[in-house]
């Protein structure tokens, strides 16, 4: 596929798109590249924009929008657990459906999740046509049986994503270290390095979790604990990040280790608001950004997320000029790439051809601000007017096939479970 | 003209529409009521709401959106000023109209706005359909010439403004009390007064001002300053308010003062988050919602802003039941209303034809959540089908009249200007 005449950091270019299994972006020139064949797109007066990579989400609470609103965090949790005891496949295949039409609709061509029933999700996510990174997830609550039963699960579902190659990235989760014991802890962060995957981890989100980790733990923070198990390093993505001491910013810097900001989930259950992005940055973390999911936060918009992340860290630092746009859309794209060991979140030659078509010509884009400024302070994502995921258009013009029959589907089986 | 099926506070019902020269709502009811010659719109699986106000914002800043980025607020309102001096009539007229446009398609149906050249503002209102709320601006800058030129142009105004009848609210703004000599203070509240007109003023918006009023005025602060000059009544709408002393909170609720709250401006320039809004409520403050306009914002969409507002005001409270849904949607409606002196924000007999028609066939609203849950905290403006200003359809299935049209002029216009 040729895309004529498209926007890309304020040139117009031109971008040819092939690959058989896996497409990549193979050429990228201010015009007169030769269709030779390729498909031609006629992009004039559009930009272009790698797909977001949504960081931290649980795709299959997309059908628990709202069922605990204006209550506190226990009740709030509470209400979950009482749902999600009613979950089977048939509804984690109906959910990730409905999240992975919103994720396009919204600009997201990869997802980092971490949800019961895997195979479902990647199900989903393969039909739907965008990138998954999906774990397989640990949380044993020390009970030496489950723990056992979920070591043979774990290695069963390595075997299951062993072929994924590009089409999707298999990670190890451990929820958090309140809800997963040390030894399965020690036995996943080695089952996970000895095949060489990422780990994905709650951290340090809500100030009792450091608090109780410090009582349990000789006064260490949830960061220092992990570090003190060798756990730390570049292969860990670590959600929320919240509550951060000194040390444990240090400590996050020197062992590389991915930080995702999830600024919408912590504002809405009142987790808190500060997080140190200035810290963690000039500290050598990768930072990144994720919606959580749809339980809390309510929607999976990472532009929402990338301008709500701006503003409430320009407000709480007193500094309007906190997170500026170029590094919150890196963000939200290149950042996420590398964390997830894949060539994506940018458009140069030989990356993942995960592209956005944005449509400029409307009252968002009417102001001598930024292309950036405009598409993150001004636009939602009903800009996004067509979203290429692995070379192929997985929404043109705001459509995207089967809409109507994923929301007929899921409904009925929210009849069923609620 | 007679909706037919529409779902208002979760019943299905009739809502019939009338009116010559104002249309307002004659009838609602479950179901029944006959055409006998209404133009009937059948709205089965629709939920209709009342039109958003937005009650502080600078229409005439559309064009302005992205001027200053990630810049200090010195930086960022020397480079208004500097634009600022370029404009003229046709500048106003076009970016007004821009606003406009973005007010009905995210659902606001009036606007209590701020800015120079007003009959341009009244123009560009009218021809959009749309119910503005205009004020000649006093601002002498301590300047005396200045003031006689701005008390004779202000008479000029409201003899202007005199045959709107409900097509629009006429007010007297004094800027603040930084730009506005104390004898010009006390010369428009009593024009206001004397003609019955609402005053709207920026009030405590930064630390500073309160900082600077203590040392001018023998440590008073804004609120109290304002109240020794007897100034403070339920006819002044006071944007911002956001540095209010316990003291402050009391004076306000005791003179039954609206504030606006402005969530995002004040996130974005840094100047605050803290807005003390259970405290102001159980003071008896009328509380109602702003997006400031769009060069400091920047945007108008009121959903967004709702949201926002809901979810800094949980996080710095820790507590996740802070501001709760159904006083969120007061704030953007009837609260506003009831300050404007007009009958509007609800759909009840009687009331001001204005309303929204909200498509819920989609996934944001695909969940066992409320109605008002899943339209504030996951949907965007873009779920709203059409809406209804005056009893005339200004959007119909998201197609404003004349939008290619208006975006173009206005482009010419910054052309011209910037």
């Amino acid at each position: 596929m040729l895309l004529k005449n498209i926007m890309i950091s304020g040139e117009s270019s031109d971008m040819l798109i092939e690959g058989r299994h896996i497409s990549r972006i193979v050429q990228v020139k201010d015009g007169g590249i030769p269709a030779c064949g390729a498909d031609v797109v006629d992009c004039t007066g559009k930009t272009a924009l790698p797909g977001f990579i949504n960081m931290h989400t649980h795709a299959g609470m997309a059908l628990m929008r709202g069922v605990g609103e204006d209550i506190s965090f226990h009740d709030w949790l509470e209400r979950i657990w009482e749902i999600e005891k009613n979950l089977d496949e048939e509804y984690v295949y109906n959910a990730v459906r409905v999240a992975c039409l919103e994720m396009i609709k919204t600009g997201t061509t990869t997802f980092n999740d971490q949800y019961w029933y895997m195979p479902m999700a990647y199900k989903a996510a393969s039909e739907m046509g965008i990138r998954p990174a999906l774990s397989y997830v640990i949380c044993d609550r020390n009970v030496p049986a489950e723990a056992e039963r979920q070591k043979a699960e774990c290695m069963e579902m390595y075997e299951y994503a062993k072929n994924w190659g590009e089409t999707g990235v298999f990670l190890i989760s451990i929820h958090a270290i309140y809800s997963v014991s040390e030894p399965m802890i020690l036995w996943a962060v080695d089952f996970a390095r000895s095949h060489g995957l990422p780990i994905h981890i709650h951290l340090s989100e809500t100030s009792k979790e450091v608090d109780d980790c410090r009582s349990a733990h000789g006064g260490m923070s949830p960061v220092e604990y992990l570090d003190s198990l060798g756990i730390l390093g570049p292969d860990v993505i670590a959600a929320h990040s919240l509550w951060l001491s000194d040390r444990d910013v240090e400590i996050l810097g020197s062992r590389g280790v991915t930080c995702v900001h999830n600024i919408n989930s912590n504002l809405k259950l009142a987790s808190g608001y500060m997080f140190r992005y200035n810290e963690l940055r000039d500290a050598g973390v990768n930072v990144c950004l994720g919606t959580d999911g749809c339980a809390s936060s309510n929607n999976l918009d990472m532009l929402e997320t990338m301008k709500t992340a701006a503003m409430v860290q320009k407000a709480w630092r007193n500094d309007p000029s906190a997170m500026p746009l170029e590094e919150l859309i890196s963000m939200a794209t290149v950042n996420a790439a590398q964390a997830l060991g894949i060539n994506a979140g940018k458009l140069e030659e030989k990356a993942l051809a995960d592209i956005l078509i944005v449509n400029t010509d409307n009252y968002n884009f009417l102001s001598p601000g930024s292309f950036e400024a405009n598409l993150i302070y001004s636009a939602h994502s009903d800009c996004i007017e067509s979203v290429i995921c692995d070379g192929r258009f997985v929404m043109k013009n705001r459509e995207v096939e089967s809409e109507k029959e994923i929301i007929a589907s899921a409904r009925k089986v929210l009849m069923r479970i609620m």
